[in-house]
C-alpha cells in the first residue's frame, strides 16, 4: 500500500467542499487540515508536545533550511526528522524550491537545477529535483514535495509558461528519484496568473502518479479575487481521490475560500509569525478581521482572556490580555509562546469547525456567518 | 501567626548545615531552596506550570522592573502578582535597591532614598524604603525585602561603614512601613568586605523583628575565599530560628559553600541566563566545572541526552545534545527553553540532594564528593 492515501469522506452538498482523512505512516489525520510550520525542525517557540496537544496532526519542515543546517545526513543519522525533533505525528517537507528561488540574485536557474549561495555562510550550493528528493528521503518526512518554481507575481505569460513547463519536467524527475517507500511525493501545479496555464498545469500534475497534488504560486502578492479564480481553475482539474494542498496559505478567510474550492490541506507561518509580532488571532465575532494587537493601550487593564470560550493553554489558564500585553512590551518570550499557542489552536479549531460544517452540509452557512462578522469592520 | 516562619528540622552533625521548612501563605517549602528568577513576572522562556513541575517552590520577581512596567498598581488591580502571572506557589520580591544602585550615574542617593532615571524611558523616578515596601505590598509577594544598598566591590572602609549604617536605618524604616499582613519582610545585612562591619551588621539585622534575614553584597566580584569568609562572619551572628537567604548566588559550588555556612535560601539568574547563552549545567561527574557549551562541535553527532539519569523534560524525552546544538545554532527559542528547564531542574535536584545529605548527617561526604569531581578539571 502507498505510504500516503486520501480518503474522501463527504462533500458539502451545496459547495462540494471536502472532508476527508489523510492516511500517513504516522497516523490518520482529518481534513481540512492546517499544518503549523516548523522551519528548522521546531515550531517556533513551542515544544512538540505542545504542538501535539493543540491538535495539530501534520507539521511542515523546510528542506532548504535543514539541508544547510544541520544537514540531512545528520538528521538521517539521528534516526530521521521525527526522532530528531521528537514529533510522533505526520511531517511534510517542502522541496526547498521556494526558498532558493526567493534568494533573487544569489541563485542561478538551469534545466538541471538551481545553484545558490547559502544565507548562513555564503557558500555555493546546488539543489535539483534529485537532490531535493534524496534530501527529503534522508529527513524521512511522511510527505515529500516535488521540486518546483513558485512563479513570482507579476510575471509575463512567456515566463510563466516556460517556468510551468520546467516545473512539470522537474515533477517527473522528482517522482523518478523516489527512494523512500515510507514517503509519499506530492507534485505541485503552477501556471502563474493565467487561466489556461493553470488548467494546463493542473491537468498535467493531476495525471502524474503522485501521492497528492499541491497548488503553488498563489498568495504571492496578487489580489485575492485573482488568487481565488486561479485556485478554482486549478482544483477543477485535479483528481478527486488525492489530497489537495494549497501551499503557504493560512489566514482564516483564505482557508474558507480554499476549502470552498476543494482544498484539503494548508500551511502557513502566519499564526506563529504574527504571534512573534504580538498579534492574537481571534474569531471575527470578537474583533472584525479577527486580530488583536496586544501592545495597544486598550488592553492595559483588560483582565479577560484573549478570547472567551477558547480552549487554548493561554485562555484556559486565564492568562489575561493585560498580562500578555505586559509580556509583549517587556520582550518576554513567554508572551510569544502564549500567542503562538493561542493562534495555532484557533486555526486547529477553525479547521475542525469547517469539517463539521461540511459533514452536516452547512458549509455555506458557516462561510456566510464568518464573512458577515469578518467584513463588519469595513461597514462600521 | 506571622505570614512567614522558618522551621529548623535538622542540622548536619559535623557542619551545622541546615535543613528546614519555610512556611508561607502559598505553601510550605523545603530548604535549602533555590529560587528561579522571574524578573518581569515570568521566569524567562518558561510557563508557570513548567516552573512548578520542575519542583520550584518559591520564585523571585524584581520590584524595580515591575515598578516601572507594568506598575505595581496594575498588578494590584489584577489581583496581585500570583494571579497576574498565574503562579500558585511562593513569591519573593526584592526591594529594587540592587537595580537602582546599579544604574551608576543615573541615580542619586540621599538619606531619604534614591532618585533615578528609568532604563525604559529615561523618566525620573524615586524609590525609598517606604515606597519599596508599599510597592511590594501592592505586588502581594509572600516575602518582601527591605530596601538596602548592595555595596560595590571594592569599597573603602568609610564608604562601607556609612552605607551599612544607612542600610540599617532603611531596614527599620522598611519594617515600620509594613502594611500587608500576608507578607513577611526580610532584612538584609551588609558590611562590605570588612569582618567587623559584617559582624556589626549581622548583629543589628539579627535583632530586628523581621521574618527572615538575608546576606547581601556578596558575589559582587570579590575572590571566592573572601566571599566565603564574609558569609561565615555574617551567618554566625544571625538568629537560628529565621530563614537565611544569600542573595544573587546560584552556581552549585556557591550553593554548597553557602549551605555549609548556614544558608537556607538562594536566588540567581545564572541557570536561565546561561541557558540563553547555550550552556547546560551538568553534574561535575559528567563534565568538570559542570558546564557544557552546546555550540561546540563535539556535540554535532552526539545523540545522547544532556545528562544521563536526569529527570528534566529535555532529558526525559530524549532530546539529544545534537538536536539542542542545532536549535542553539539556529537561534531557535525552543533550544533556550530546553536548556532553561534542564538547568533549573538540575539546581532543584541539587538542593534536594543537599537536604537529603544534611538529614542523614552526610553533608561533608556530599561536599567532598562534589568538589573532587568539580576540581578534577584543574588537575588533568
Amino acid at each position: 500500500m502507498a505510504a500516503i492515501t486520501f480518503e474522501l469522506i463527504h462533500k458539502d452538498a451545496a459547495t462540494g467542499a471536502r472532508a476527508g482523512i489523510l492516511h500517513t505512516p504516522h497516523g490518520k489525520f482529518l481534513t481540512p487540515l492546517f499544518m503549523p510550520v516548523g522551519t528548522q525542525a521546531t515550531v517556533k517557540t513551542l515544544s512538540p508536545h505542545e504542538v501535539q496537544n493543540l491538535g495539530a496532526g501534520v507539521i511542515l519542515a523546510n528542506t532548504y533550511h535543514l539541508f544547510l543546517r544541520p544537514g540531512a545526513e545528520l538528521v538521517r543519522k539521528a534516526g530521521g526528522l521525527h526522532k530528531f525533533m521528537n514529533w510522533t505525528h505526520g511531517i511534510l517537507t517542502d522541496s526547498g524550491g521556494f526558498q532558493v528561488f526567493s534568494l533573487g540574485d544569489l541563485r542561478k536557474i538551469s534545466e538541471d537545477g538551481v545553484t545558490f549561495r547559502s544565507h548562513i555562510d555564503g557558500s555555493e550550493k546546488f539543489l535539483s529535483p534529485e537532490i531535493s528528493i534524496a534530501t527529503q528521503a534522508a529527513l524521512g518526512s511522511d510527505i515529500a514535495m516535488a521540486f518546483d518554481e513558485c512563479i513570482p507575481y507579476p510575471a509575463d505569460y512567456e515566463y510563466a509558461q516556460t517556468s510551468t513547463e520546467r516545473t512539470h519536467r522537474w515533477a517527473e524527475r522528482s517522482l523518478n528519484a523516489a527512494i523512500n517507500p515510507k514517503q509519499g511525493i506530492f507534485c505541485i501545479c503552477q501556471g502563474g496568473m493565467y487561466e489556461d496555464l493553470r488548467e494546463f498545469s493542473a491537468k498535467f500534475i493531476g495525471n502524474l502518479d503522485c501521492a497528492g497534488c499541491a497548488v503553488g504560486g498563489l498568495s504571492v502578492g496578487e489580489p485575492k479575487e485573482l488568487m481565488y479564480r486561479m485556485l478554482e481553475v486549478s482544483t477543477k482539474f485535479l483528481p478527486e481521490n488525492k489530497a489537495r494542498y494549497l501551499m503557504g496559505v493560512g489566514t482564516p478567510d483564505h482557508l474558507i475560500e480554499g476549502v470552498l474550492r476543494g482544498i484539503d490541506m494548508f500551511d502557513c507561518v502566519f499564526p506563529t509569525r504574527v504571534a512573534r509580532n504580538g498579534m492574537a488571532m481571534v474569531s471575527p465575532e470578537t474583533s472584525p478581521r479577527g486580530r488583536l494587537v496586544m501592545k495597544n493601550a486598550e488592553f492595559t487593564e483588560d483582565f479577560s482572556p484573549l478570547e472567551k470560550n477558547c480552549d487554548c493553554y493561554a485562555c484556559r489558564n486565564k492568562f489575561t490580555r493585560a498580562y500578555i500585553r505586559h509580556l509583549i512590551r517587556a520582550d518576554e518570550i513567554f508572551g510569544l509562546r502564549l500567542l503562538a499557542l493561542h493562534n495555532l489552536r484557533y486555526l486547529q479549531r477553525f479547521t475542525a469547525n469547517m469539517r463539521e460544517a461540511i459533514l452536516t452540509d452547512k458549509f455555506t452557512e458557516f462561510r456566510e456567518k464568518f464573512f458577515a462578522a469578518y467584513d463588519s469592520g469595513d461597514k462600521s
